[in-house]
């Protein structure tokens, strides 16, 4: 069957080398607003008994669910075999329990709408947290890919004495096996709190790592508080400035300006969101 | 049963009203914006067994979606007994059909998509063109209220020596009605084409109504240019300033600020969408 993906404004870059990967075909479409601000959006190549693909990473969410909806209710409407949506960042993972009555459940809501429309989701590493799989909210099939691999070989590959560091105990997991598949070490750092203020962070053989560079791992990189908080952590204990890595590059504000500021000496993301950091290419993942 | 009214942003002022015409109940909600872009909500107020009413009108309607379903659906969540959408004004209802190949009709998805998550939708006027009914789109029950007995009021209470004008053939139904409750004499302007870029408009009996105040009626105001061409052409023809009423301050960028430098006397419209020109309040045709 004939694939033909559609790039989401900001995701043409991707599209693009998905298309290369997947000998797929580069689907034409026009997405503007109207003066009043509604979405106009044409599809102009045939996508008649076509699989189509949707690339629409969704960072900043609310804005892009309506050209998206649009795009794939006009595709089934033109005779598409089947819309599938490549998320590689997905949203509204994060609200996944009533922590205050009366706060909505928007990660089961956004699933059950995104389930409503697209026949299926392929994504990286989302944020499951309280839940174990996608499945629990998407009734649609979902392909779920691990920017982990890809982590690790770029850390082994770039990356001279690299030191792992898992910020608290809750990321050992996840940082463990990165190290594990880089041939690196790695410690997890302990809080102790001596106030409510007052914070101090113990490394363990902190001494035996001074010639090696830090790094950090985490799934998304939004505000970056704790990325922050630990860079300067590590600062005062005297290690090398480090680098951090994470997966999606939300950057609330001016996130990534600020954890350089604070101290990294770089900061890595994988492209599942454009930005000038992206330099781990996972759109092997992304194939169907 | 008891109503309990809920605000979107922006539409505090008309909610107020319908909770005092309803001796309904004020709702309390949260709304805000976490700092990657995702939306959080959380409804304070008890709404179980309640008729619940959300109040959001709907230009620029992609941002306001979001909020709006997640709403709905934590209201359900929490045991409401129905949601009501009250939208003065209704969007997406200009794509209504194919008008190039690979369109989407827009109306339609947006009405399935909005009927699947409340229970009823009350509205003003919306721009019903090849359409008659919102049933042939929206499969929840709806209530249509129509401004042209408050437009014609305003006229007779407000304005001295109305003469009300039609733009074009399209507008004589709605303009004639508007003009006979207001007791107001009209005409409808007959546009002359001597080339692409040469028009001409002819005013029928314009001597007579050389004192009158000309008033020119439409239902949305957008980007303005169809008003602002007429006002030019009434000057021309040595017409005394006209009164611009619309239904729908939409507004696209600079419209209102252009249509009155382009010389209208005054623009005045009906509060369905917040504006600094709503002078005509519409909130008893929203009473359900």
């Amino acid at each position: 069957m004939k694939k033909i993906f559609f790039a989401l404004p900001e995701n043409e870059k991707l599209t693009l080398q998905l298309i290369q990967k997947e000998q797929g075909e580069n689907g034409q479409v026009e997405i503007r607003k109207f003066p009043d601000g509604e979405t106009y959006i044409r599809i102009l190549s045939d996508v008649r008994d076509k699989e189509v693909f949707l690339v629409c990473t969704l960072h900043q969410p609310d804005n892009k669910i309506v050209p998206l909806f649009f795009l794939a209710k006009t595709a089934k409407e033109m005779g598409a075999k089947s819309v599938s949506l490549i998320a590689p960042y997905l949203a509204y993972m994060r609200q996944d329990t009533i922590f205050n009555p009366g706060e909505g459940v928007t990660s089961t809501y956004f699933a059950s709408f995104i389930s409503s429309f697209v026949n299926r989701l392929i994504t990286i590493d989302p944020h499951l947290h309280r839940r174990s799989t996608l499945a629990e909210i998407y009734s649609i099939p979902t392909k779920m890919g691990h920017a982990a691999a890809l982590i690790s070989l770029y850390i082994k590959n770039n990356i001279k004495k690299p030191l792992l560091i898992g910020p608290d105990m809750e990321s050992e997991q996840w940082v463990s096996e990165v190290a594990k598949n880089a041939n690196a070490p790695y410690i997890t750092l302990t809080k102790i709190r001596h106030g409510d203020r007052n914070v101090t962070v113990s490394i363990p053989q902190v001494e035996q790592y001074n010639n090696h560079t830090p790094v950090l791992v985490d799934d998304i990189i939004s505000t970056g508080r704790t990325l922050i908080e630990t860079i300067l952590h590590l600062k005062k204990a005297g290690m090398q400035p480090p680098i951090c890595i994470g997966v999606h590059a939300v950057f609330a504000g001016n996130a990534y300006q600020e954890i350089l500021k604070s101290g990294a000496k770089e900061v890595i993301t994988c492209n599942t969101i454009p930005h000038q950091s992206n330099k781990i290419d996972i759109s092997d993942l992304l194939l169907s």
